[in-house]
């Protein structure tokens, strides 16, 4: 195991009804502005339980974080927060608004252009931030991690502050989510979860043990949520399952990889793919070309998620990808990059600016732009 | 799922050498106490390396928290403290000294007697605490609990303050425990586990599958442990397990159980026996007496964890349970009250304890004066 630091101190606030302790957490004083994204907090009731949570105190409003959360928005955010001299915000909604809002966090406390601080990679000076999660996925609601978009240069970063004070998830609030943004919600926990795991063989066996129950979880419960996605224990196993996938508690000691998420960043950025749906693509390639290097890992995933254990090594390793790609199918996602038009443009664009970048990602930090290609031409 | 909480604010620092970080993480002006057990610190060179990572401070030491911390060495602790105006403690050793200290952390912001505080089960105003961890067992190093002993009157309570600051643990420091200390703690770290685990079946997939993972780590590791408890990667893998077997993380939206321990405190407290020497006893009765009310979760422990799943309910579930006790027997511990010599005195005066205090612990609420009975005479 190698040496690490933990600690997570985002009090999580988990179940029906919750959304109504929000007048507990969030000072009684706080010049409070909550931040939204479209429209759908209307529709599902979360904005009129807010509201109710909230009676007698006051706030402003920003609407408008799309997915994707762009700098050109955020920026309109920050300035109305300055404005208002905020010293609190609440992000409802799912992983954008919460990135997106841990970038205005961060703003209002940074004099200069906000973009500076996404450049930067890393600002801790923050205003206090709570959440309601809407949608499961990101597991922005309890990590410090936040990926904010540049429209005009079509570029996706990495960004890290402070965690949230607070998260508040209700699985009914989740009940009307549609089947598109579930299917790309489980994706990306799944993913999240392999970048962590995915790697080298006999580093802990407890993290170990976490990963392929997060992963063993996703795969149980997605295609029963496909038949009811009004059952709240599914719903809650799936919020939980998301949360847990990416707030460090799978990443104690092990070494991590994280290739798949930043060429997936890539095609979002390119394409508007959302992000769950571009690792569905993006992960079938990683672990084909990457097979020999993750073979021992492969194996064992193959052995206790899938329960692959007869036949010859490279046979039990072919079905275990077999079964990883077809479980991404199943979720009714793509797997492959010509399903949604993309070719070689695409691919040799990803490869110019990983080389351009001069990165090396993966735990081996041998993902350059050479092999960003043949992972990409790998799913293609 | 139920409804929960969650927030665990401790900062996990691990792995060799972790122990020279002591200067970052403790203010530099802090008025500082180290509180120590008996002298183990010393002859495994724990005390020179927090000596050399403290160089240049002062500070001033308790010696003598001894196992099952009593309330009579904690209140001179505590007037030591108070004497040189203590700001932070530090606890250096195992599950004993950092529950003791966490009383005195307590005790030195409360004018009345520290035994009142043991009384009212919580107190949150507290002195800051870290911890250097020495032996894997409580899990008190990432949670907010304690078992304090009153030896005048041989009582044993829990008790609530504040989670520790940080807790640095250093596997390699785990290398000279003693065989029957390493019995106790994997003993501890897994009836633990079974007291989040061994309840109601379906209420949170994820918890079982990490409470699971734990189990099966702590099967794993023990025999190998027996042949060479000087491999790192191995009492990681035990400090990893024991920290997350009680720090909350198996704990969200589930049932708890913990009549075993309620009754285990009892045996420590009547006889002096190690606290995971009482589980593996008692945790036999509690499976036995309480078979009916846990049979879909023990049928789910067996299958998932032993890998039994071949015959009637009735075998299974007789095979899970023998299963359980061979495992405790493995570790070198007794699994029976006579065995210890223990017999229907200390049963008798268990049923009068519980009677007298109305007390009716479990998942259920069931475990009262004669069901603790039950349980006793069936692990008898």
């Amino acid at each position: 195991m190698q040496n690490f630091v933990f600690q997570n101190p985002t009090k999580l606030v988990f179940g029906k009804g919750m959304i109504s302790k929000l007048a507990e957490l969030i000072p009684a004083n706080s010049r409070l502005m909550i931040t939204f994204g479209g429209g759908s907090v209307k529709r599902n009731g979360v904005y009129d339980e807010v509201k109710a949570a909230l009676a007698g105190r006051e706030w402003i409003e920003f609407w408008g974080i799309e997915p994707n959360p762009a700098i050109e928005t955020l920026r309109k955010a920050i300035a109305l927060g300055r404005e208002h001299k905020v010293d609190f915000l609440l992000a409802v909604g799912g992983g954008s608004v919460i990135d997106g809002t841990k970038l205005i966090s961060a703003g209002l406390r940074y004099e200069g252009d906000a973009w500076d601080l996404v450049l930067k990679g890393c600002y801790t000076d923050t205003v206090p931030l709570g959440t309601v999660l809407t949608l499961p996925a990101t597991g922005s609601e309890m990590n410090s991690g936040a990926v904010i978009s540049r429209h005009e240069t079509k570029e996706k970063y990495a960004f890290y502050s402070n965690y949230p004070r607070f998260s508040i998830l209700d699985p009914e609030k989740t009940f009307t989510l549609p089947e598109h943004q579930i299917a790309c919600g489980l994706s990306d926990t799944f993913v999240h979860v392999m970048e962590q795991y995915l790697t080298t063989a006999g580093q802990s066996r407890v993290m170990d043990r976490w990963a392929e129950g997060l992963l063993q979880t996703v795969i149980e419960i997605a295609p029963k949520i496909r038949e009811n996605k009004h059952d709240y224990d599914l719903m809650a196993d799936f919020m939980l399952s998301a949360t847990m996938g990416l707030n460090g508690f799978v990443a104690m000691g092990v070494t991590q990889d994280w290739a798949t998420h930043m060429i997936g960043h890539e095609l979002t950025a390119l394409h508007g793919l959302t992000h769950g749906a571009t690792l569905a693509i993006v992960f079938n390639g990683t672990i084909r070309v990457l097979r020999e290097q993750k073979r021992a890992k492969l194996l064992q995933y193959g052995a206790r998620v899938w329960g692959i254990v007869e036949g010859t090594e490279e046979e039990r390793i072919d079905r275990t990808i077999e079964a990883t790609e077809a479980f991404f199918r199943s979720l009714g996602l793509s797997t492959r990059l010509s399903e949604e038009g993309i070719g070689e443009e695409t691919i040799a664009e990803i490869e110019r600016r990983f080389n351009e970048a001069g990165v090396a990602y993966g735990e081996a930090h041998n993902v350059t732009g050479s092999m960003a290609r043949r992972i990409l031409e790998a799913c293609r």
